[in-house]
Formats: structure tokens, C-alpha cells, sequence
């Protein structure tokens, strides 16, 4: 072809000027008659300009603020992985500095610029986008069956890495709410508080394990069934808390764990079975329609009900098909979207509503510290002691400890959602994140320092975590 | 593995048992812990869930409005496809029916639940966000090597079928100024509504020629250059209107065009380069997030030169490597959540924008009736004649002259500028809005009719187009 083309070079050169020529020609031609018929009229110059420039501000302005947000996250996720940390954290960490904290304390004119009214609600609106399609992709990545074979050791590790903190949550949640609790009631106050120790990040966890190489061997397979398990009750825990907060009397509840029930029955046991059916049939751009309305829908249900839209994105998730390729690689396209462009806009959206600068006293800087110790004492020790009882061995056991602490996104989610219904004040908000990002970024080297330490007794701990490595697909 | 865990069923029978128990009995001593403790405070009940009530409304109210959106296009595609024409006419009728045209008409109660303001902004956001990206994918199909070896007869045709219905739209413009003129200048009036009747979807014209298996015939590929050229063209002609309405002066205008194509040159021969060099280098989730802020950085650049923000996305488009295997992934990927969700958004932003009520009088659906007839017409004849000229057989230049008339989705795109940047009213959108979809909807009919009445001239055609043949890839 290509030389066919060149052996008509020749003849078609008396052609390319004609078509250069009319190229120029026919566009000058156009604007000659233009102006001259125009001319006929009075024209009333930049009325329309004037009035267009007020609108598609914002869209200017969103523009910059998207790539530059990207970006952030992007490059800090590079520098977090060469930190040996996993690049989520980076992209926290990022979205946090945008936020008030640091940007905004640094640089308050180019911080009002770049995040004005409108830039800042298009950002939310997108990042609770991102985070609906995130919760499905981590339902979608948890195995029932997986936690089911596991049986006793993930669920005993998981019961007592969610109860111990709880408990210690709520004894700290004593303490806290004369302080902070303002007009809301101690029941949400203090289930919230609990509830947000006990959290462990399922998809930031197995992000760690794949980084080391270590998601396949029993604490692998362990720490991640664990945290999948952990992962549903955060969000059956958080829809407790919502549904408290939100509903007055008792009957109100009651109503709302009764519809949560049948909500989930139906999921399980008709929309589950339907969904097979129906993916299979349609043809392949279909499937990507019907996940992302599915996953609307079930949002939708769920936050009709009265606890959290994330829970219905989460369940759908879980329901869904996920060894057909067709729906695998549709979920693929959205996760590849969701990732790279909405969620570092939910971590924007979460450092725009993080302001340190709350934590202006010494005293709410102890009790941070007190909040992060209390969070990473119950987690560490709930796991590791239920572990140890269960017949893991104790390198492994304190290493499941250490993982369990890793809170990442989903502690960012469920605060969040505390912050959005008023459970929480800012300034507490401020408090758990720290928390957060405390326990997340301790994950890694603990694990390291407990490799180290616990080199001599490695021999031993394999022999034990025998049965654990069996039941492990 | 199946096997050994059936084996262990027995001896875990009691550790099952176990688990059952710890499953109900721990959260219900937490709970107990909870309401005991809780009890020692006065909760103030009601406070939160009110004050939090307000705000998520608009986001429940998403969460109805997006699968709404999504199902009724996704089943109007499904319709239009059994009815021989492309889904996306489907899609951008539903888009139309679900705005004031129609279901605003029949159950404005509903309508006003459904599209509330926030959700109205919130579609709005999705919908300008999902163009830019649409519009790199445009961009990243149009092949200028091929633009470049079919010369002659493309650029003539191309040009032709530009010139002759810009003409005849200027001609329009003059009667239709003085009546639907309002404050806008003639300039841009007359420019927008030339620019309005010369466009044509290289897109959905794409799909059209893939469905009926006609992409890779002489016709075909002749139609898909032409079609390409044309686009380029409507986007630089679109910039000229849009550089017009904004600036007042005629020194802006030079400044607008000169910046305009400092902007290209630098994107051709700076940033494409780059661009490959830099793509190659970075690991495969690093380029979706390249793409996506290389997107928005464009369209932003163009943006402030004062051109639309559409013509930056569109150029990235054209200059992207589209033949690395990554780029072409992320690309699809990008391609596939713009095309199922963020397109039909942009299609409902469309229909709510679109009020054929405003058509109220006869003498109004008599202009509509002149402003189509001169937009087909013109199309048409400027196509067929030159394609006749350039020695295109009589049937493949009539089917040419029916193929260029499909405007589509460019042409809601460009009527959207023109309503945004208030250059055309929107009783001039809503009759541009029917022109659009009359001439797409026609396109499938008229070449069926031409192909059936043409059968005779079939082996003359075939011997005229052979050159074309040899010249396509």
C-alpha cells in the first residue's frame, strides 16, 4: 500500500495543490460572504460573551483542579511506594495536604482559587460516585466461600479483633463525649467511636500482602479472610450506627434492621440468582450498564432504608457474579476508571474537610494520642491474642495483629459518613484521622520488625500454621 | 481441597458450633456493654438525623436519576438497533423524552422530584466531564495518514460538503436573524448557524458504516475520511464562533486565532513526542492517569485561548499514540464507562435543555421545516456533487450525499456550545434539535432506498470506484 502510494506521488502532485489550493481558498471564501451578508446588520458585540462567562467558571476551574488533584495523588503514590509503603497511603496523605491542613494553611489565596463553592460540590458529587463504584469493587473481591472454608480460626480472629476494640472504643467513647460529644445522643456517639476502631481495610491490606509476596501463604490467606470478614461487619456495624443516628424512637430501628434483613435476603437469594441469569444472556456492552445500575439501585435501597448507600453498593458487589470474564473485564473497566480518576477525588474531598488546625491545643493533641493508642492496642491485641488461641503461631499471630491495624480507606469511608450525619465533630474527625493514617503507615515497618525479631522462631511458626495452610486455597 | 475440608467436617463440627455462637454471642454482649454504659448520659436524640437530612438528598436523588437515565437509553438503543437504525439515535431521543419535551409535558410532578436542581448541576457536571473524554475518543479514531493518502477526492468532497451548506446556512441566517437574532451579532449567529448545518458525526457515521458492513468498501472508507476531515474542520470552525461571540474586538479575534494555533503546533510537534516517549516509559496504570490529565489540561488550554474547552480533548485525541497496545487498553477502558455512563448523561442534559414547547406556533414548525430542508439539501448536494465530479459513480455519490448528513451526536455537541454560549436561543435549539434528528434518522432509510433503486449501476459503480479501492488501507 505504502509504496503503491508513493509510485502515484507523480501523478497526484498536480492534485495536492488543487486540493492545497481550495483548502485555503474555500474557508476564505466562506468568511467573504460571511462578513460581507453580516455587514447588512448591526452587530451587538459581546452581550452574549458577558453573559456565557458566569457559567462554565467553574467547569474552567474544574479543569485545573482535577489534573492537579490527580496528579498529587498520583506522584505521592509513586513516593509512598519507594517508602515501602503501599501507594494508597501516598494518596491519602496527598488528598489530606490539599485540604485546608496544609495547601489551604500555606497558600489560603491560590487554596480559595483553585476550590471554589462549585469546584468543591462537583468534587463531592463525583467522589461519592467513586466511592459507591470502590465499595462494590471491594464486595466484589471478597470470597463467601473462602470465608466459609475457613471456618474457625477467621471467624474467632475476626469476633475478637472487632469485639476487643469495641469495647475498648466504648470505654474511650466514655471519656471522650463530655468533651465532644455535643448535642448528639451517647449511643450513636459511642457506636460510632467503636466502630471506627474496630475497622480494618480489606482492599489496602491485600494491596500490603501482594506488595511483599506474601498473600498466598497461611497469614496471608489468614489476614485476608480475616479482614474480609472483619470488612462485613465494619459495614453491618456502620449500618447500626446510621440507622441509631438517624431514626429517633426504638421502633424506628427496629424497622430498619427488619428492611436491612429483607434487603439482604433478596440480594442473596433473588437479585443474586437473577443477575446470573441475565448477565449471561445479554450482549457484553450490556453487562457494564447493568452492573452500574445495579449498583445505583442497590445504593439507592440501602440509603432509603436508612443505613449507609455504601452498603448497598458493598452487597451488590458481593452478589455479583464474579467469575464470568465478561462481567470480570467489565468490572475491570470501571475499577481501572474508579481508581485512577474518582477515588483520588474522594481523598481530595476528605482533606478538604480535615482541618488540623482544630487540634490547636495540647490537650486534643493527647487526646489523639490517647484515640491512636486505644485503636492500635485493641485491634493488635484482640488479634493477636485470638490468633494465638486459635493455634497460630506467635510471629504469625503478632503479624496478624500488626496487618489488622491497617485502617487505610475504609476507616476514611466510615469516618466520613460520620462526619456527613454530625455523628462526629470536625474536630474529632481531625482526631481519627491522624488515627488513620497512624496505624495504616505503622503497618508495613511493623511487619518488617517483626520479621526481624522473630527470624529464630519461624521453623516453629510454620509447623503450626500447617492446618491453616490446608484449609487455604 | 474440596475434599480434604468435607474429610475435617466432622472434627470441626463442634468448632462450627462454636462459631455459631460466638457469632450471635458477641456482638450482643458489645451491644449490652453499649446500651449499660450508654445509660449513664441523657441522649438528645432526633438532632442529628435532621440536621444531616438535607444534605443527601440531592445524592439519593442521583441515585434514582443516573439508573433512570442509563435504563431508558440503554432500552431506546436496544429499539432504535431493531428498528435499523444505530443505538445511539435511540439514546439521544430518550435523552430528548426524558426532558420538558415530554416527560416534563405528561407528568410534570414527576419530572420535578426526578431533576431537581442539584441533580440538574450534578448531570450537568458528569455530562461536560464525559464530552471532553468523548471527545479525545473521537479525536483518537481519526487516522491522518489515511486523511492524508486519500487526498484528492477527500478533501474535495469534504470541502464541498462543508462550503455548499455553510453557504446556503448563511443564506438561511440572514432570514431567520432578524426574527430569532435577539442581542446575539450576526457574525455569530450566521457563522453558528452555517457551522450548524455543515456538520457531520464522524462517530455515529462509523457505527453506521460497521453495522452494515460497508466500513472497509471504497463507499465506506471514502464516507469515513470525509466524515473525518469534516469533524476536524467543525471543531476549527466551532472554535472561529466560539472566539467570535467572546471577543469583542477584532484584535481579540487575531489573538484568539494566533494563540489557537501556537496551541496546535505545539501539540503536534512538542507534545506528541513527549507524549510517546513518556507513555512507553511508565508503568500501565501511571497511563490512564496521564491520558485523563492530559484530557483536562488540554481542553483547559483551550478554554482559556478562548475556543471550546471540547477542541483541546479532541486535539489530545488526534495526537495520543493510538497504536501502543497500553495506550489503546486505557483508552478502551476510558471509552467504555464514557460511552455507557457519562454519554447518555450528556444525552439527558441535552433533552433537558430542549423544550419543543417552545415551538408553539405554525409558523415556527414552518421555519423548523426550512432550516431542515436547507440542512439536508445542502449536505447532500454538496456531497454529491462532489464526489461526482471527482469521478465517484452516481449511486456511491448519492449514498456519500445521505452518509454526510448524519449529524448526530457532533451536532447536539455544537448546538450545546451555541445554547451555552447564548448564541442561539432555545426555541433555535429545539428546531435544530429536530433538524439533527430528522437528518440522522433519515441516513439508514436513504441509503437502503439509494442501494435498492441503485442495483442496476451496481457494476458501473464498482469499476469507477476502483482507484478509491486501491487508495484505502
Amino acid at each position: 500500500m505504502e509504496s503503491a502510494a508513493r509510485e502515484r506521488t507523480g501523478r497526484t502532485t498536480l492534485r495536492r495543490v488543487l486540493v492545497g489550493t481550495m483548502l485555503i481558498a474555500v474557508p476564505a471564501v466562506v468568511v467573504v460572504v460571511v462578513l460581507g451578508l453580516g455587514s447588512a446588520y448591526e452587530p451587538v458585540a459581546g452581550t452574549a460573551a458577558k453573559a456565557a462567562s458566569a457559567g462554565p467558571d467553574t467547569y474552567a476551574r474544574l479543569l485545573v483542579a482535577l489534573p492537579v488533584i490527580l496528579g498529587a495523588c498520583y506522584l505521592a503514590g509513586v513516593l509512598a511506594k519507594r517508602l515501602g509503603q503501599p501507594p494508597v497511603i501516598g494518596e491519602i496523605v496527598a488528598g489530606i495536604l490539599l485540604g485546608p491542613s496544609l495547601f489551604g494553611l500555606v497558600w489560603p489565596g491560590a487554596f480559595g482559587w483553585l476550590f471554589p463553592g462549585g469546584v468543591v460540590s462537583a468534587i463531592n458529587i463525583l467522589a461519592q460516585l467513586g466511592l459507591i463504584f470502590f465499595m462494590y469493587l471491594v464486595g466484589s473481591e471478597i470470597d463467601l466461600d473462602a470465608v466459609r472454608k475457613r471456618g474457625f480460626t477467621a471467624a474467632t480472629v475476626s469476633q475478637v479483633s472487632i469485639a476487643l476494640p469495641m469495647v475498648s472504643g466504648i470505654v474511650l467513647a466514655l471519656g471522650m463525649y463530655p468533651v465532644f460529644g455535643g448535642d448528639v445522643g451517647f449511643l450513636p456517639f459511642g457506636l460510632f467511636i467503636a466502630v471506627s476502631m474496630s475497622v480494618t481495610a480489606f482492599p489496602v491490606l491485600a494491596r500490603i500482602l501482594t506488595d511483599r509476596g506474601i498473600s498466598k501463604t497461611p497469614l496471608g490467606a489468614l489476614a485476608l479472610t480475616c479482614a474480609a470478614v472483619d470488612d462485613v461487619a465494619a459495614w453491618c456495624l456502620l449500618a447500626v450506627v446510621v440507622a441509631v443516628s438517624q431514626g429517633g424512637a426504638p421502633s424506628e430501628v427496629f424497622l430498619t434492621v427488619g428492611l436491612t434483613l429483607v434487603f439482604v435476603v433478596l440480594m442473596l437469594y433473588v437479585v443474586r440468582p437473577l443477575l446470573v441469569k441475565v448477565l449471561a444472556r445479554v450482549p457484553e456492552p450490556a453487562v457494564l450498564a447493568i452492573l452500574l445500575g445495579g449498583i445505583m439501585l442497590s445504593a439507592l435501597a440501602t440509603n432509603e432504608i436508612g443505613i449507609h448507600a455504601l452498603f448497598g453498593a458493598f452487597l451488590f458487589g458481593v452478589i455479583a457474579p464474579r467469575k464470568d470474564p465478561v462481567v470480570a473485564r467489565a468490572a475491570g473497566k470501571l475499577g481501572s476508571v474508579t481508581l485512577t480518576l474518582l477515588l483520588p477525588l474522594f481523598f481530595a474531598y476528605t482533606g478538604l474537610h480535615t482541618e488540623f488546625s482544630l487540634l490547636g491545643s495540647g490537650s486534643l493533641w493527647l487526646w489523639t494520642l490517647a484515640v491512636t493508642a486505644v485503636a492500635v492496642f485493641g485491634k493488635w491485641a484482640g488479634s493477636t491474642t485470638a490468633a494465638r488461641l486459635t493455634g497460630v503461631g506467635w510471629r504469625e499471630s503478632l503479624s496478624l495483629g500488626a496487618l489488622m491495624n491497617c485502617r487505610g480507606l475504609t476507616e476514611l469511608v466510615v469516618l466520613n459518613v460520620g462526619l456527613q450525619l454530625k455523628v462526629i465533630s470536625p474536630t474529632v474527625f481531625a482526631m481519627l484521622v491522624i488515627m488513620t493514617l497512624v496505624s495504616t503507615i505503622a503497618t508495613a515497618p511493623a511487619l518488617t520488625l517483626i520479621a526481624k525479631f522473630g527470624k529464630k522462631s519461624e521453623k516453629d511458626s510454620e509447623k503450626t500454621a500447617g492446618p491453616a495452610a490446608a484449609e487455604s486455597r
